[in-house]
């Protein structure tokens, strides 16, 4: 989509949610499963997507320091109950809400991603930087085969993205310059704050993130360095 | 060596220098190379040994609370200045300097790892647990493909091992329980701590460490769950 190729990047950081994982179907799959075999009946896109709205905003409560730290496998639970009576579910063991909860682990990765990251991991250090936490990155990467040689996450920090001690903090534990390292994102937010730290980006469009009607996200915004549709397309820019 | 076989453990975190790789042979092969280079005559397996040396009495500098936080890149750089007046050394230029000191990132595994990893990997969440700081393991492990779903490092928490605080902040990262974490280490120092904050632990025997004429760490002391002489015979003895 663009034509630049940034010289003297040694690093690249990867958001997760959405940028390298379809966390929409592979949840609301599951839920539909999950409401099949319970006997409950949902409309359980709706409730996916709702229990993503949560998340922002539970993000930033902790953001303002309303309240001690929650790492994301909290802020989901808290939200999941939220929700829960909002859409009237009936009671659930505390197995089976677990088992929920824990659906944000198993997220099935968009068509390229394995092997793109592949190919840009034979040239560049490859991290995610994310808000999951530690423990589910770990799950994440598992699950969906994705090799990287470092996991970042906001809970190494105290701070969630868009908060600059996630992007410098990174910057800091790979011995780098903000300029050596490029984030790659879906969210214009978060590549605008990497942006604004010095550090390079590359936006990757994912029109299905948030499903067929997605208005958000639909274009790179103003000053990405690269704009691709994949990191394939990433590794060809990058020439790796 | 032993034959217990720990239940109930989900993640293995490894020790690094001297339990996965062979910094003594790699560093010291490649200082020789550089000494011919150079023309520079010096016992490079001396050398390498008194900067080994210095290691542990540096970072207890650090860990006392005498000057700020620093990580083993500077402290390599650090002793290695010290070691260069000592040795009589000529001056390096700044970038043979680093080059010199980055010796450490590029460290070659013991043989049986990589592969004993693997196997363990499949079943078992698999991570390190050094003093090393993050970019030094991150470049090990690519130098030495090594495969790990997460890089624990004392950086990450302030602390040097033994320090407490490293095993159970990656205990707490992982989300899980000490009793569901394993210590792979090659020192009994290591291993202790560990085991005295619910850890379980497996020894494995690293004879030729510090060079042929070694005596520490030459055996499992009591208390270790399993010991063995490699990964592959860490991988039999937890049915991976």
């Amino acid at each position: 989509m663009r034509t630049s190729s940034p010289d003297g990047v040694r690093a690249l950081l990867f958001d997760v949610f959405g940028t390298l994982v379809d966390w929409r179907t592979s949840i609301v799959r599951d839920l539909e499963g999950f409401g099949e075999r319970r006997g409950i009946a949902c409309d359980w896109t709706a409730f996916v997507d709702a229990w993503r709205a949560a998340y922002v905003p539970s993000m930033d409560r902790v953001r303002r320091g309303e309240g001690p730290w929650r790492n994301i496998d909290a802020l989901h639970a808290a939200s999941f109950d939220e929700l829960a009576r909002d859409f009237a579910l009936p009671d659930l063991e505390a197995s089976e809400r677990a088992w929920v909860v824990k659906r944000w682990h198993e997220l099935h990765p968009w068509n390229e991603v394995r092997a793109g990251l592949e190919r840009l991991r034979a040239r560049y250090v490859v991290g995610t930087l994310s808000n999951g936490n530690v423990a589910l990155l770990v799950d994440i990467a598992r699950f969906a085969d994705l090799r990287f040689d470092v996991i970042f996450s906001a809970e190494l920090f105290g701070h969630y993205k868009p908060d600059p001690e996630v992007y410098l903090g990174a910057v800091a534990l790979l011995g780098l310059e903000p300029q050596e390292v490029m984030l790659v994102a879906a969210h214009g937010g978060d590549l605008r704050a990497a942006a604004r730290l010095g550090l390079r980006t590359a936006f990757v469009l994912r029109p299905a993130e948030y499903g067929p009607a997605q208005t958000k996200d639909s274009g790179p915004e103003d000053g990405v360095d690269i704009a691709v549709r994949g990191l394939d397309e990433v590794a060809d820019r990058l020439g790796a």
